[in-house]
């Protein structure tokens, strides 16, 4: 068992998403998917937005960095730009309803379209007609789902992961965790697959 | 041909550094060392020490993620400890007389014996009396050595080499370049090789 620590603002968290399932399944591990909110732990480090936009050549490295390993597992990819010329956008409404989702059965699809949606083709995630699209897509009901998300149970079940990835010492994404054993980056996914399956 | 930029206190280019040349070699890729400081670069971000050491969380996955990498490749590897609990020391000494060497032709042993001394041993890469050692054991002349890194031709070449690194987009160490193409981390050394072994 692995759990898959993602966020979608995070870049290297949608090379994790389109890959973990079909490894895990060649390796026989379970997948347990929790979004959690960079946004808290980036505050508490003094960071008011990426760190791939407070560096700028280290952001400008992670995108080129982010094409090539793209291209390397056959994912698309174009670079995400908003009107202002600003990401990332908040992903806050998107892990909520993959919260839902992931209770529901549909949170992993929903997730992938998420990912792809923002990351190949700068679709919008906050727009609740596009989220909609993908929660149909994915096999649920966006007028559920969008009502569930407004309700405390929810809304402190993403609170509670974030407080949960924190006290398991991640501080960025993706990590994944096996028992006490984090990894942080989509490039130590396989490694932390082998560990999951050595149990 | 790749370039290999590399600091001493930096725990990935340790790494690196002992498995460059064998995996090189057996590319057929020519590797030239460049080592380089990160002080100038991180205070030019407003750090003044490690970022493992501004975030402490970060810090603490560094080391347990070293100890795995290190056990994977057969590295031996001890957590550096100083008299205070600080690390890293300061690396200006080691990177001066590891440019002697290069310039001569001992300083990639010996740069890998100041990587191996730190990391595995807690040696003072400060002390002069045990960089003496290693530069002996390397081939090369103590006395000569010292005198040389006093000159501002040496000094200045330290400094060239930092310059060399920002403009080439560096940020952290260790760092790869193949052509303009830039690669951070001892995890992305096999994708930049197999780049310079395409050309």
């Amino acid at each position: 068992m692995i759990t898959f620590w993602y966020e979608f603002a995070s870049t290297y968290s949608y090379l994790s998403a389109m890959r973990i399932d079909a490894l895990a399944e060649a390796k026989g591990v379970e997948v347990e998917w929790k979004p959690f909110l960079l946004g808290p732990i980036f505050a508490a480090q003094g960071w008011n937005t990426s760190p791939f936009n407070i560096y700028p050549a280290k952001g400008q490295y992670m995108w080129r960095d982010m094409e090539r390993r793209a291209a390397k597992y056959g994912i698309p990819i174009k670079r995400p730009v908003t009107s202002d010329g600003g990401w990332p956008r908040s992903s806050v409404k998107a892990a909520r309803l993959a919260l839902v989702g992931l209770n529901e059965g549909w949170g992993q699809e929903f997730s992938r379209l998420v990912y792809i949606g923002e990351f190949s083709d700068h679709a919008d995630i906050t727009d609740e007609e596009i989220l909609s699209n993908w929660i149909r897509q994915a096999g649920g009901d966006p007028l559920h789902a969008f009502k569930t998300i407004q309700s405390d149970a929810l809304k402190g079940q993403l609170r509670q992961n974030t407080e949960d990835a924190i006290s398991a010492g991640v501080f960025g994404a993706p990590s994944f965790t096996v028992g006490e054993e984090l990894f942080w980056g989509d490039d130590r996914l396989e490694d932390a697959l082998d560990l999951a399956a050595s149990h």
